[in-house]
């Protein structure tokens, strides 16, 4: 049995920024803080966070006088108005791509723009970003939902893990009726590089296994991808990992989301060496076989 | 043998316009008038405006004290204060689409974009636009000519003739390269409507006739488009045409580009039923059968 890890995986630069930010103000200030909603989109750190005493709220009512971590997806301009109102010490640890998006949007918004956002309705990215759009928008999941905005301009922007495939076909479908289009691609290529890996190795394997949180995005565009291609199963930690799944599976390949750590990939990557019924464990990400993409 | 017309073919807006101003103006001034270049990319038209003293001139050197009239297609930002400078008397017969382009053009190129421009690197409607760019711009005929361009932001527009197709796979190619990317379809919906009703004729046809000037860029066009269904010869007027050509055809299909002006039209469609052997000649454009396009 081949066990191989997809090139590029795990911990993204916003990802890694933001828990460094919560750890080193943990430790600096000495104090209870707490994050607007979780940090990540990844259970086990938000738990391992709450170790130094660093605490998810979900809702703002909830801080009183301690310090506010406003976590990688960013938060509304009206929540950062009432932190501002309640005098709330904020530590900003939006992923800087994703303030780019929200800046992007305010002005682009601001000039006259109908705004077109590929993006989860639900998804607090895009919560946090449509909060900075002071004139028309809409919200799409796919190409289908694009309508005739019978609007002169019209500019399109993305959630940062949205893949690229269909941001293209939503251009294509607003080109049928738009005069004037302003694309801006924000979509994180940390995403893009993740999910081209992932399917790669997908296309490569009979089994995948790709490892993140359930709440995750970019984790579910990943398994998504990778279902294409191969059996794939999506999972937060080893535990879930069931034996039943590698009969008769001989290449099997790992992914993993942007907010997920290398431990728990260690984890997987050990637990499935060992229903293989090998000993060879690995103590760290680097000891894992990758998969040599082609270039292309 | 059938033979019928595109549904859309023929004088467009800009043309008419540009005619109808020079004609009123004739009568009006009773005095000798110039244009810069030809008036529109016809000769039979040229030659009827020079029997009411419209003549037409290629340098503005030749421009003494005549009124001068610029024609459809504009003229450079240059050649503007040239005769602004010499005081000359200035009608402006610029296509409105044109002009639209123009200082869309002049704005975009203002606010910082890097332009790509589709179209015939040596038209004079591409000659004229980028008299007016400010900044750096890239003229291309084709998606093969795209390269990156490592600016931030590109804005790209197109002549009014080309074809939609091509612009569409010019944005996919930018798209590539490009964080942000401004659309502007200067592409005239008249130029779209011409181009797809040729297709559709030369699709149900064994042979296609083009009418329109040799140097006309939206006949060539319609001629490339045509000849990928059908056998098609690209013709200025009915002398041009060819016993030879209508051996064993019996689907003959007629289109004609923006600047074709109806009697040549009528001129072409009689000799053809001439060439069949029929005696029912028509003498308006109206009695010319129109083929019925299938709804899509």
């Amino acid at each position: 049995m081949e066990v191989r890890l997809a090139k590029n995986s795990g911990f993204c630069f916003g990802v890694k920024r933001a828990i460094k930010i919560a750890q080193d103000e943990a430790y600096r200030r000495k104090e209870k803080l707490v994050t607007i909603g979780p940090i990540i989109h990844n259970p086990q750190v938000v738990q391992r966070l709450e170790k130094i005493d660093v605490f998810s709220v979900n809702d703002l009512a909830e801080i009183k006088n301690t310090p506010a971590i406003i976590r990688s997806h960013g938060i509304s301009k009206e929540a950062k108005l009432e932190l501002k109102k309640k005098l709330i010490d904020v530590i900003d640890a939006t992923c800087p791509y994703v303030s780019k998006l929200q800046s992007m949007g305010e002005k682009l918004s601001k000039e006259g723009y109908y705004i077109v956002v590929l993006g989860n309705k639900e998804h607090p990215e895009v919560l946090a970003l449509i909060s900075y759009l002071s004139g028309k928008y809409l919200v799409v999941e796919g190409p289908e939902e694009i309508i005739d905005l019978k609007a002169k301009k019209v500019a399109l922007i993305s959630q940062t893990t949205q893949t690229y495939e269909v941001f293209e076909k939503i251009v294509k479908k607003l080109l049928d009726t738009t005069f004037e289009l302003h694309i801006v691609n924000t979509i994180c290529s940390a995403t893009t590089i993740r999910q081209d890996s992932t399917r790669l190795l997908a296309m490569d394997s009979n089994l995948m296994i790709i490892i993140g949180g359930k709440m995750s995005s970019n984790t579910k565009m990943l398994a998504k991808i990778s279902q294409e291609y191969a059996e794939t199963h999506h999972i937060e930690t080893a535990k879930e990992l069931d034996n039943a799944w590698f009969t008769n599976k001989n290449r099997i390949g790992i992914s993993a989301g942007a907010s997920t750590p290398d431990d728990l990939i260690i984890d997987v990557y050990n637990k499935i060496i060992n229903i293989s019924g090998s000993q060879l464990v690995v103590n760290s990400i680097s000891e894992i076989p990758v998969f040599k993409e082609e270039t292309r």
